[in-house]
């Protein structure tokens, strides 16, 4: 497929995702996707003929590559910061996804009043792991919105994930494990049950330091918790699993 | 030390708990103890001057394993099957520990009860497992009683805990992860904090099929989940992290 010219500003830079021949613009000084992204694009599932948004999707990178490695319908990204959702808009562009993914600015805590109530099949997010605001220097720096919830919070995340969700409706998160109590507690206060949990271990030594959920909204209670998923086998060098994401 | 001449029952057998030249009196018609209680017992924190009491106590296996482990100051044993309490005693008194060990017959419904409020450092408890009491064929067998919730629930348990426990004493559990989500949510409700938490997966491909918690009564929200538990490097092969607990 010919890609279109694209004009980047100053500092952004098209990185390759190896993927489909995708590619996406970032700005290595405000922000750049990490594994994150790359394991819950992997994790969740997205069917023929259902749609999906991602909630404070940053550059764009969790549509995109949803895009192609499921069969999803249509793809929605929300973003709060204009410069971030102008880049995914963009990125969206460069690779003639227009048809496929929609790039949004707007706030996490009004999306069901943007998009209306049950209007999807998946929600994904990504959202910021850190709940300590106070102590932040540059509260307004993309970078500390993207990891601290200066403006949203979990709550916020999952109440707006329940509404956007039509009945049985499957909503996938990346968090941090340490927040997990008080994850399971918000999803269950919001009816979105956790069904299905991975954890993420740096090393098969190493305490997890992410962890991957899936909840259904109104599901039963009963929760699968998945083989291990271990990243690297050595330093430097990934186990053959996160190939597979 | 010179072991005692003990009388066992039809059917029962002595066997070897390779600690400190402890015995265990067990009946392999009825239930004998698993790697459940191993692990807990390897798990759990009894520091020097603590109280601890184990809930659902059974032949009185994590008693006897904490004091050889621990440095515990005195254990308590409940148990609600009289012929299993009596088992507990008499391993008790086999193994000389009359001073360290009480095996108190009783019903953890009414633990809180039996022994007062905040009477106890520690509460440890392997409990029923699951909650699917209504298809069992024989609900008044010793198996069916340690296993499935026909006697007491994951509430029950919970609720007594706390109320056994002095302000920051701890819980220590061993259960099913897929009740997690319930086991969490119980434990908030009744102001048991989740504060560690260990998966253990039999293989490190494999789901895992046990967890082991830490609460702390009043604790701060803030979970730590530690490296995973691997419990076989290949079939019939106990890894290294085994032989420590």
């Amino acid at each position: 497929m010919q890609k279109l010219n694209i004009k980047l500003l100053e500092d952004e830079r098209l990185d390759d995702l190896q993927r489909n021949g995708y590619h996406i613009i970032q700005n290595p000084n405000k922000f750049c996707f990490g594994i994150d992204a790359v394991l819950l694009s992997g994790y969740a599932k997205v069917k023929e003929n259902e749609v999906a948004i991602d909630l404070g999707t940053g550059t764009g990178i969790i549509p995109i590559l949803l895009e192609a490695k499921t069969c999803g319908k249509h793809f929605t990204g929300l973003e709060i910061q204009p410069e971030s959702a102008n880049m995914a808009a963009r990125s969206v562009r460069y690779n003639q996804l227009e048809d496929k993914i929609n790039i949004v600015e707007g706030d996490i805590k009004n999306a069901s009043e943007i998009f209306g109530l049950s209007s999807f099949d998946v929600v994904t997010t990504n959202p910021p792991y850190m709940n300590d605001c106070h102590g932040l220097k540059n509260p307004e720096l993309p970078k500390a919105i993207a990891r601290h919830e200066v403006l949203c919070t979990l709550e916020d995340v999952i109440r707006e994930s329940t509404r956007l969700l039509k009945s049985n409706g499957r909503l996938y998160m990346i968090h941090r494990p340490h927040r997990l109590v008080e994850i399971f507690e918000t999803m269950r206060k919001y009816k979105l049950e956790p069904k299905r949990m991975k954890l993420v271990y740096p090393f098969v030594n190493k305490e997890p330091n992410m962890v991957l959920i899936e909840a259904i909204r109104g599901g039963r209670p009963m929760l699968k918790v998945e083989s291990p998923l271990i990243v690297y086998k050595e330093k430097g060098i990934y186990t053959d699993e996160i190939y597979g994401f």
